[in-house]
């Protein structure tokens, strides 16, 4: 099947809720039936998530409280794209505002879409080496708990279900597989 | 740090957007610092997605187009939870829905939540062996094409980038170790 014979053509477009954090599109639709539908999706910046390895070999992660879902997360740092940001400047920005880290090496490992279904989301994937520790930027709403683990403890959490956030485990499928070849 | 240092509580609470596909909220919050904010993010019902192992040992994959991203995507079998339903009632009717292939063992291999900044969503990812291929039950409007990739053809394609889903690369990891365990 060719992607034509999947596509859906956009009719006509408005934005339902604005004006706050969240933009949300909702789209009437042509299927490739030929019949209407309509589709509702969270316009999104894109993100970058930062895998930032500490010269012991160990991750630095942070403990987060996450709104939506009224728990606490274990997490990469992570943050959105501003306006006209190159996606590098997003991760070294958010790893030094987040954890007060600055790092010598940065290395693209991919990126992912993690809500396809309604969200354009993408989430670009960066490894991060040679770390300094300065001083973090956090102002005093932002609330996190910066800490270390072993890529080996990190991956058993993920498989014990203590590491459940997409974006870090995505992240980490990929430095996983990017260490065992780079050391 | 407690969780309790970390906990944003609830003022008040608003639907800023339904009726249609999503719900979303905004909510006014508490910070740990006492000062206030605002949260706004998706109601969700939770999903289920199938890492379906063919008797050859391929995976049962799917090509679907997103109308959020507006492009073709490469994905394993998954879909909402319906209204009381057991997740694994889930995850046995999405495959059977969409691919045609019923299963006689299903292992729970863990969940995530791909989108803890603005969705309550969470994905329960099960393994499904022993298939057997019946008749597929999409409508004239759910257009999607099923296709199967071997272990290593999906992972290398997660790798380059052609295989770029959340739910999908997060459901592949936790698929890869059990099958590196039990074969």
């Amino acid at each position: 099947m060719h992607d034509t014979d999947l596509e859906e053509h956009c009719i006509s477009s408005e934005v339902i809720a604005s004006g706050g954090m969240l933009t949300v599109k909702r789209d009437q639709v042509r299927l490739p039936s030929g019949h209407q539908s309509q589709r509702e999706f969270v316009i999104h910046p894109g993100a970058v998530v930062v895998v930032p390895i500490l010269p012991n070999g160990n991750i630095v992660f942070e403990r987060q409280f996450r709104y939506a879902l009224h728990q606490v997360f274990i997490e990469l740092p992570a943050g959105k794209i501003d306006a006209n940001e190159d996606i590098l400047v997003t991760g070294q920005r958010e790893l030094l505002e987040e954890t007060g880290y600055s790092a010598q090496h940065w290395v693209k490992l991919g990126h992912q879409h993690p809500c396809i279904g309604y969200s354009n989301e993408v989430i670009h994937i960066y490894l991060a080496q040679n770390l300094t520790l300065g001083q973090h930027q956090r102002d005093e709403d932002e609330h996190l708990e910066v800490f270390e683990l072993s890529l080996a403890q990190s991956m058993q959490m993920i498989l014990n279900g203590e590491i459940t956030d997409g974006k870090t485990i995505v992240a980490m499928l990929f430095a996983e597989k990017y260490l065992m070849q780079h050391g």
